[in-house]
């Protein structure tokens, strides 16, 4: 997962992949079938930690915090996604437009944070540490479409000070 | 141009180069030092044509309307960024975090956007096209970060009914 994470799919290597694993040719590929194969496994227990730590920081309370300290984490160098950036998103430009595998795995992943957010919006708008009165699923949207969009800006290094005051000016909508 | 485009930097071959030139390799080298030059100084085009088309849209009356087409098109496969997603946030993506002019380049970009956002959304406020009283530089803030956050999804392929509604919601926090 860390080779595939750093280097991204075309450029790990097969030696790339034995070298990480300690495995010989020979048992890697009992186990996995291809390159590909092994990706997937991967990327998919990439995607079920992220997703385990999304579902906890936004259970968090009040709904307002949790959802602040979802998304500073989430352009934290020492977040979730590292200083490679976010795997998905780049999965989500890499490989995504030529495998509809992974695509699936992405948009799906999308909304399933959508999801998250609209819920844990709701609750902050129920317990009053959200004072918009936007319905929650569109102030989701708005956060699920951001997410990405920080991840690129993270990932292209840009100034941490241009990033945090476009997440403050997004997290301001909740106010 | 559209090689790189098409192809990324990486997985771009000096053949294929040679092949969308049309030119010897030493006519292609008396002109361009490298590979990374001749990328350097197409993805330059690119950005030029892309901020003049921006200017050009962002320019129309009404200015709310004005935010929604340029969006639209940017979400749209025939628009500024085609189906290969927009060469910019590949490039955010694939080159940026290893090269310091392609990151200055690109975040650079984002924060002309968000300028060009500001001022056309400060218009809009003035002729009240826009009726959100929050600030025009958040508002901007929240529309430049969207702006890659739509293309990875458009990119991934993710649904367009879904990517639709996420505009939708973004475009709202104007009214």
């Amino acid at each position: 997962m860390q080779v595939f994470w750093r280097k991204g799919y075309e450029a790990t290597s097969m030696a790339d992949l034995l070298h990480a694993t300690g495995l010989s040719k020979s048992s890697l590929y009992a186990t996995f079938s291809s390159k590909r194969d092994l990706f997937l496994a991967a990327f998919d227990d990439y995607r079920r930690n992220r997703a385990k730590d999304m579902f906890k920081m936004l259970g968090e309370d009040p709904a307002r915090a949790a959802i602040e300290k979802f998304f500073r984490m989430a352009i934290s160098d020492a977040g979730t996604c590292n200083g490679e950036g976010c795997m998905s998103i780049n999965q989500a430009v890499e490989l995504a437009p030529i495998d509809a595998e992974v695509a699936s795995r992405v948009c799906g992943d999308f909304t399933g944070m959508e999801r998250a957010l609209a819920k844990t919006i709701e609750r902050g708008q129920k317990e009053g540490s959200i004072a918009s009165s936007m319905s929650a699923l569109n102030l989701a949207r708005l956060f699920v479409v951001a997410f990405p969009g920080l991840q690129v800006m993270v990932r292209a290094g840009c100034e941490r000070v241009d990033i945090e005051a476009r997440l403050t000016a997004l997290l301001a909508v909740l106010d």
